[in-house]
Parts: structure tokens; C-alpha cells; sequence
């Protein structure tokens, strides 16, 4: 128990979860105490754990700990709840508990702002309360601040990025070490950098909750999930990596949202980057996400995804958010729920760019042209190709056509008229291009 | 004259100066006005315009437009001034009158805060205003919010950047082409990137305006332009950035600032940087900083950092923020001007790092051991070095060296003892090295 009652003018965090998150933000908040009152003018103080059991690696000190999560949302003495459970369920219930008992809430937890943000976000505002993120997305860069306010005076037309750092650790070594993306999985697995089940990394769910919210903050539209297009990169293969290169790409785990007339698209799946763009120059674990402002032009942002002094930096600057803005709200999106729209996201048929295309064929003459027409039926031409010379006479060939931009209605139709090629072995593979 | 009044809670924006700056500010709060006023719940609203003489280029439309700038500065329906005129002298004293009057200032003016910037703050305060200049650094990006706000919750260790286009794209071309400084420099000029009068941007000065702000921010210190050591780019030949690739290096203009145990290193020069680094790969006139933070660890911001527009929206950045702040002052700094430490700048002669060399020597025995042992003598070892055959026999050979981290000091010595090797020719050229 507190020997003492907190300075009146204080903000009383109530933490729960003492995890990797959530111990990262009360050591942050602990060790840089000094700094942090010097900044907001007022000590930022946790008073209240809320755990289930005790952890050696996140001492209490002299916090209230409640076995009972959900007293912590509803204990008088808090004025900020952080989120650091995780999940979309108890974690539901904690946010909407703490924001209909006048809390604000800072939370890293990114499926639950994209999957069930809209109500959460209607509640707090019902409230007069705040819901911030900013630990949701990109880790340690504040790219929810940049996007908010950096780029207040912006229509925004477009963000992209690399928003999941395993997959991104995972494609760096394929394309470093020419190893299969099982074998470097194995690696990220053991060195931590993967989940044990890795499905929401490597299948781009992840990344898809990060461009839902990104996408709601940039377009001014309600949270949109389920509008995702989301593809993983487990069927990316060295040798794919390495004919981008030789045609001056590099391939990335993309989330892209961009504005257009028929809507928003919102697409997460592996994309062929110009080698020279930064986007294609941040390996490893990073993070990068790049915004297209119609004053600013593009700014792209690029750190630490993830690991837990940068979610709790993220967690921390939003907490002095509210601690600077004592006590007026402080908008997670940058404008009111009402004036929000849908994002009527663009059905992935009529998402326009151009292709990588590999496939393997049979070493005969026509085989080109036919390919040639196959693409051309479809209003698609070739822009750059590579054939490698078979490796033992009789053996198939590898054939790696850059085409146009195409929808990919159209690509889906040459792609079967290809497939039905005599000369053509399996299918062939396709992944998108951005310029 | 307007014919109607502004509604009663509009942020009513006087703007100084019709020029790039201010032209670009005026077009983008009126092309953008709905959707400013949206996300901000109250209109943006410029009221009054302060202009030597009219510009086609900036049509004042129902503006109230006055010759005599101060009275833009005093008048009792501006809330906050926009000063975009530039300069130290007439730019001083509307700023000082718009604060004075109670009024908050934005403005784009680097040198008038690194160089008036603590006198200015203290009367911000002391009247209860705001003073805000986010377009002084690295034009469009958001990086004085991303310090000061998304990197509260850190103690930043070092801020370096890419923080004069000019200079990077002087650079860039000279590295792409093999051209040498002044001819590059003539084709800036004729581009519009470099001024009539080169010597802000290549001598370094305009870098070290930025960086006197950046450090402050980062290091919580009184800004001290005078403390930063500034060397230009004009001893940078086209061999250096060559010899620079061969070792894995680039060339780069940096801004450098580095709290210390002995204080702060503030410097603007020349910079080998790793080519794999992200700062080693932002060209043309692109800006970029790096922020190092004790818990978010690097962050890098890239983006356009001059241009009519990408200035415009880092000042409407401010100006929202301070109609969101709806008349609670915004920090300039993060932290209170009495809270602000002396930065003590660190003597060059002090600062360590690795360093490049670049000598002239007759080809014959026994050169490469005197030239170790100059080194040597200084505690200095050779890390790398590359030595090109004479071109003619009986030409003098190149020597590049690079060599471990040193003091500025024992440098200098190692260099006088060399230029007094009776086989070298000239000075060797120095340029120090980040890793």
C-alpha cells in the first residue's frame, strides 16, 4: 500500500498488465519520473497495478496491485487507465469500463482499436475522454502524432509501410542469405522475433490492423478491418527476391492505403520496391512508414517496430500528451467521430498496378510470343523479362515478366490463359508492384 | 476590406510577408479552410496581410492589407502572427510587438530563433503566448513535434541530420556524376535550389541554425548558435566521395549534436557515414534527422525540407495546434524556459572520432611507415587505407587513410607531422567519420 497520497495536481496512472508492456512502461515511468514532471509541469504517477500474478522482472514497489483487473478500471484514484493486456476480449472490457467511468485510455493494443475502435471511440468521445494508440502502430515512431498533427494542414493521399518487423526480419535474411522463408521463420522463432504460432505476422493480419488504423487517421474514415485485403509472404521465395533485384526491386511486406476516387484501397501483401526508394533500404526489424501529403509531399518515418523500451516510449509520450493537456480531451484521430466516413474500401479487382510475374516453361521456341499474347488479350504489355538459360539441356526454364499496370482482374485472366499454355509448368506465381 | 466579421471563435491569423513563405501559408489555409476548420472545431481564419507591395502571386482577396508590417503585429482582431519576412533585424521587432501584445507567433525563421531565440521565449512566457517554428527545421517534417512530443518520454542521447538541401544536392550531384563543387554549385543556382549568395547553405550556417534548435529541444539547453562548430562542404572533391564509396562509406552534410559527459558537441561538417545507413542514403535536396533516444532508440524522419508548399504545412501544423490548444500557450520547447540548462558546448579540440585522410605523396619506400608512425605517435592507428598506383611513373601517388577515433587535437599534430614529410606533398585533407 501508498505511504503517501499523491500530489494534487498529479496524473494517476493505473496500469494493467505487467508483461513486456506493460513492466516497460512503469520502469519508463519510474526511471524517468524526473524528466517526465519536468516536461508536463505535473508528476505522472502509476498508483495502480492491475495483474493476475506477481512478476520478478516488474517490481511493485508501492502500487495498489488488484488480482481483479477490472478494479482498476473503476478505482476512483485513476485518471488514466494503460491497457497492457492485450486480446479483444477482457481488454474490451477493461477500455469500455475505465472510459464510461471518465478515464482516458492508452493502449498499445492494436486489434483491438482496429477491430472495435469505432464504438470505443464513439464511448470516449460520449465521455468527454481520450483513447490513444500511438504504441499501436510502428512501435517507437510516432507516426500516429506525425500523421495527427505533423501533417494537420494535409489532405493525405497515400501511407504505406513496412508495419510488421518479423515478416520484415524474415524477408531481409531470405534475400541476404538466399534461404527458404520455413528455414529463416525457424530463426526468427528461436531468436524471438516470432510467435510460436506465427500466422498474424507472416499472414499480414498484423499488419492489417496497423494500416486500419493508420488508414481511419490519414482518410478521416471509421475503422474499416474487415475492408483489408490481406496477404501473407510465405509464398515469397529466394529466388523471387533475387530476380527484383536484378530488376532493380527490392520486396517488402507492404500495408498500403491510399485515397482514390472509387474509394479507399487498403492492402497488405508483398510488393516490388524501386531498390533506391527508402522504404526498400529498411531491413532487419524495422519499421518505416511513409505518408504522401498533398502540402508536404512525402515524409517517411523509420525505427524500432516493436520490443518493449519503444512500446513503452510510444505509451509514455501519450500519456504526456494528456498530462500537457490537462484535462481537455485529446482526439485520437484528429476529428470528431461524426465527421467521420466509410472507408468503402476498393474491391481488390479494381486495384490497379503493375506485376512481377514468374513462371516456369518448357525451353521451345513461340513460347514468348504466346506469353506476349496471352498478356496482350488482356491489355497488359511487357515492360521488363528475364529468361535464364535452362540448367541442364531439356530442363524447364524460369521466365520473369515485369508488365504494366494492370487490374487485377485483368491479371487474374492471363494469368489462367498462361496456366493453360502447353509449354507452361504449374502456375504462375504474381506480386504486386508499387513505383 | 472584409465585409463580415470573423465568427467568434475563429483563430484569427495575421501573416507578415507575401513572398514564397507567406504566399504558400495564405493559399493553403484557403484552399484547405474546411477541412482545417474540421479538425480543428473552429475556423482558421487569416484576417490580415503585412506587405511592402503587392505580389501576383498572392492575391489578398478580403484581407485587410497593411504597408506598415507592425501594425499587423499590434492590431487588437489578430490572435496569432505568422512571420514569414525573414532576417533578424524587422523580423525581431514584430515578433517582439506580436508577443508582447499578447498575441502567438508562428514562423519559419531559423536564424532569428537560434540566434534570438532565448531573449524571445522568456517573452512568450512571460505573456502567456505561444512562439512555435516548426518550418525553421527540415521544412515539411514534423521533427520539432516528434521531439518535443512523440520523444517526451526519452532522454535523447543525439540528434544528426541532413538539414540543408542545398548542400545534399551539391553533394549527391557531385557524388552521381564525378563533378567537382563549383560547377555543381552553378547548376544549383540556375535551379533555384542555391541562393545568389551561396555562403548560408555551403558554408554550413543555415545547418547550424537548425541544429542550435534541435539541440535545444533534445538537450532541454539554452540555444547557443554560438557554440556550434560550422564547416562547409566547398573542400569536398569528387576523389573524396569516390575514395569515401570504396570504403563503404558516403559523404554527407550532417548536423551533429551529442549530450556528453563534457557537455554537448554541436557541430555542422562534412561526415563519412556507413553506406547502409539510412541518413547515407536520403539524396537530392532531401532533409532527414535522426533522433537517438534512450528508450525509443533511433527514429529517422525524412522528407522535403524547403519548398512553398512543404513550409506552408509545417506552419499550418502550428497554427492547428495552437487553434486545437484553443488559447492554452504551446511549449516551444517541451519544458518551461526556466527549466532550460546552459548547452556548454564541448571545445572541437575534444570531440572524438574516426577520421578520413586524404594525401599527396612521392612514390618510393619507406612513405607508408613514416606515415604510421606520425599516426602512431598520436595514439592514432589506421584502420583502413587505400593507395592507387601513380598514373604516370614518377607522379605523385594518393594515399586515403582511415583511420580509429581520435581527438580533434591529436589529429591536428598527426597532420602537421605528416605535411612535414619530406615525401608528401601539400596538406592531407581531413574528414571526420560516424559510425
Amino acid at each position: 500500500m501508498r505511504n503517501e497520497a499523491p500530489p494534487m495536481n498529479a496524473l494517476r496512472i493505473g496500469i494493467c498488465g505487467n508483461g513486456t508492456v506493460g513492466g516497460g512502461t512503469l520502469e519508463l515511468l519510474r526511471t524517468g519520473a524526473e524528466r517526465l514532471e519536468r516536461r508536463a509541469r505535473r508528476p505522472l504517477m502509476p498508483v495502480r497495478l492491475g495483474a493476475r500474478r506477481d512478476r520478478e522482472d516488474c517490481p511493485v514497489g508501492d502500487l495498489i496491485v488488484h488480482r481483479d483487473l477490472l478494479e482498476v478500471a473503476r478505482a476512483e484514484d485513476v485518471d488514466v487507465l494503460v491497457e497492457c493486456i492485450g486480446g479483444t476480449g477482457l481488454a474490451r472490457e477493461l477500455v469500455e469500463t475505465a472510459l464510461r467511468s471518465g478515464k482516458s485510455v492508452v493502449t498499445a493494443n492494436k486489434a483491438l482499436i482496429a477491430e472495435q475502435g469505432n464504438e470505443l471511440l464513439a464511448i470516449a468521445e460520449a465521455h468527454g475522454v481520450s483513447l490513444l494508440c500511438e504504441a499501436a502502430v510502428a512501435g517507437g515512431i510516432p507516426i500516429l502524432k506525425a500523421l495527427r498533427e505533423g501533417m494537420a494542414g494535409n489532405q493525405v493521399t497515400s501511407v504505406s509501410g513496412i508495419i510488421n518487423g518479423t515478416g520484415n526480419f524474415i524477408l531481409t535474411a531470405m534475400g541476404a542469405e538466399q534461404r527458404a522463408f520455413d528455414d529463416v521463420l525457424a530463426e526468427a522463432q528461436a531468436l524471438g522475433y516470432a510467435e510460436a504460432d506465427p500466422t498474424f505476422d507472416v499472414e499480414g493480419i498484423d499488419a492489417a490492423h496497423k494500416l486500419t488504423i493508420l488508414a481511419a487517421m490519414a482518410f478521416e474514415t471509421r475503422f474499416d478491418f474487415s475492408g483489408v485485403h490481406c496477404e501473407g509472404i510465405s509464398q515469397v521465395t529466394p529466388a523471387d527476391i533475387e530476380f527484383a533485384r536484378e530488376l532493380g526491386y527490392r520486396i517488402k511486406h507492404l500495408g498500403i492505403a491510399k485515397e482514390t476516387q472509387d474509394g479507399v484501397e487498403l492492402r497488405v501483401h508483398p510488393t516490388l520496391l524501386p531498390a533506391q526508394s527508402l522504404l526498400a533500404n529498411v531491413d532487419g526489424v524495422l519499421n518505416a512508414v511513409c505518408l504522401e501529403g498533398h502540402a508536404a509531399g512525402p515524409t517517411v518515418y523509420c525505427g524500432a517496430g516493436a520490443g518493449r523500451e519503444a512500446t513503452a516510449s510510444a505509451i509514455v509520450a501519450d500519456l504526456m500528451d494528456l498530462a500537457r493537456a490537462e484535462g481537455k480531451p485529446c482526439s485520437t484521430l484528429g476529428v470528431d467521430t461524426e465527421a467521420l466516413r466509410d472507408a468503402s474500401a476498393v474491391p481488390m479487382d479494381k486495384v490497379r498496378c503493375p506485376w512481377y510475374l514468374r513462371l516456369e516453361a518448357e525451353d521451345r521456341p513461340g513460347v514468348m510470343s504466346e506469353l506476349g499474347s496471352c498478356l496482350g488479350a488482356e491489355g497488359i504489355s511487357i515492360e521488363a523479362l528475364i529468361q535464364k538459360p535452362p540448367k541442364s539441356p531439356g530442363d524447364t526454364v524460369t521466365i520473369v515478366v515485369l508488365s504494366n499496370e494492370a487490374e487485377e482482374q485483368a491479371l487474374r485472366k492471363a494469368i489462367e490463359a498462361i496456366t493453360a499454355m502447353d509449354a507452361v509448368k504449374g502456375t504462375p506465381h504474381s506480386i504486386r508492384v508499387e513505383e
